[in-house]
């Protein structure tokens, strides 16, 4: 059965925001300087439809954890683009525009019942509302024997973990401190510790880490 | 002049020490997991007295720097072993024994002036009841052309990188989840946010990974 992993950029001192995330700044203060490494890289303009860019050590992890992705599941929040709830029209083309970069079967945890929407370039976005084993069982039939990714943010990320449902973690450690902000390791995590084997930890250009676990259970 | 360096091991989700510490578990619930990389390497063995252990990619991190370590500054908890205040008699030898690990001066924060401690092998503990900068221009007399280390615990971490005074930290990401406890990073550190230049991520064969950062000015 394809894994769980959870592909995410997180500061030196664990957010993955910054404060005072609004819908005109959904990664909050600063926390725009938690992706910036990745913007430029050949895989990462690719998604975006872009030609060009850099190929290095951070191009390849980030091809690498792409071509193994088959489906992801997100929260709410980070599927409208802020903390508001989901207030455009369901036709229109919302956050992720008419082409979306996951190019695969994306599943969103929500409270609020809707259709599918089916995009450009192979990304459907299909809305779950009984909760994260429902949306991990539904990317996995779409993801076939590939991955499938927990896109964040953090909510969902850690309610994956606390169920002990994570079979893997890749956390890019950006070499910033941001004080504040949303945090991926909240206290209280499931009931209590988790032992991790350590895969991989490598260096990039741009003095982020990419430090790779894999969950013991 | 000598730097200040955070020299730390902490779990992958952000802490220092586990949860519920006592004066007969100073590293709370799970925190000695944080240290058992460090108890078999010879450098480790060495500041303790004893003879043999491992020599790997951990020791030589562990052996460059106590090489380059002249002084400590440390709290009071760390000091006393726990949470409880020092009430030992200050003849006995208290928490760090006869012969402490340290074998250089180390200075310590406290509200509670006393004498210092002349120690075996090169240990002294002298108390500073006049804050950080005291504490730290006193090591640094003491440290000469070596560098001072922030021995902990988080509190005083955080007091000197709140004060723009570290100059390096490094951080030994140990592959756990904790779930709870102290964390090295706590919100609101300083006025907000701290850029740093990575200059290392090194893997070790037991799964930690050691980073290295220099904290930009």
């Amino acid at each position: 059965m394809a894994g769980l992993t959870l592909d995410i950029s997180m500061s030196l001192d664990g957010f993955v925001a910054g404060p005072n995330q609004t819908l005109d700044q959904p990664l909050g203060e600063g926390g725009e300087r938690l992706h910036d490494w990745a913007l430029a890289l050949k895989s990462f303009r690719e998604m975006h439809g872009r030609p060009g860019g850099e190929t290095n050590v951070d191009d390849d992890i980030v091809a690498e954890t792409l071509g193994r992705t088959g489906a992801t599941v997100m929260g709410r929040r980070m599927f409208s683009g802020g903390k508001g709830e989901w207030k455009h029209d369901p036709n229109a083309d919302g956050w992720w525009g008419k082409d979306p970069p996951f190019h695969h079967p994306v599943f969103i945890l929500t409270h609020h019942a809707r259709e599918p929407v089916i995009k450009q370039g192979g990304t459907t976005f299909t809305f779950v509302t009984d909760g994260i084993e429902s949306a991990l069982e539904q990317a996995r039939a779409a993801a076939g024997d590939k991955d499938v990714a927990v896109g964040g943010g953090a909510t969902v990320a850690q309610q994956y973990l606390m169920a002990g449902l994570l079979d893997g973690l890749q956390i890019h450690v950006v070499p910033v401190l941001l004080g504040d902000g949303v945090r991926l390791f909240e206290n209280h995590l499931g009931d209590g510790q988790a032992e991790l084997e350590r895969t991989g930890a490598i260096e990039s250009p741009t003095g982020v880490t990419h430090l790779q676990y894999r969950v013991l259970k």
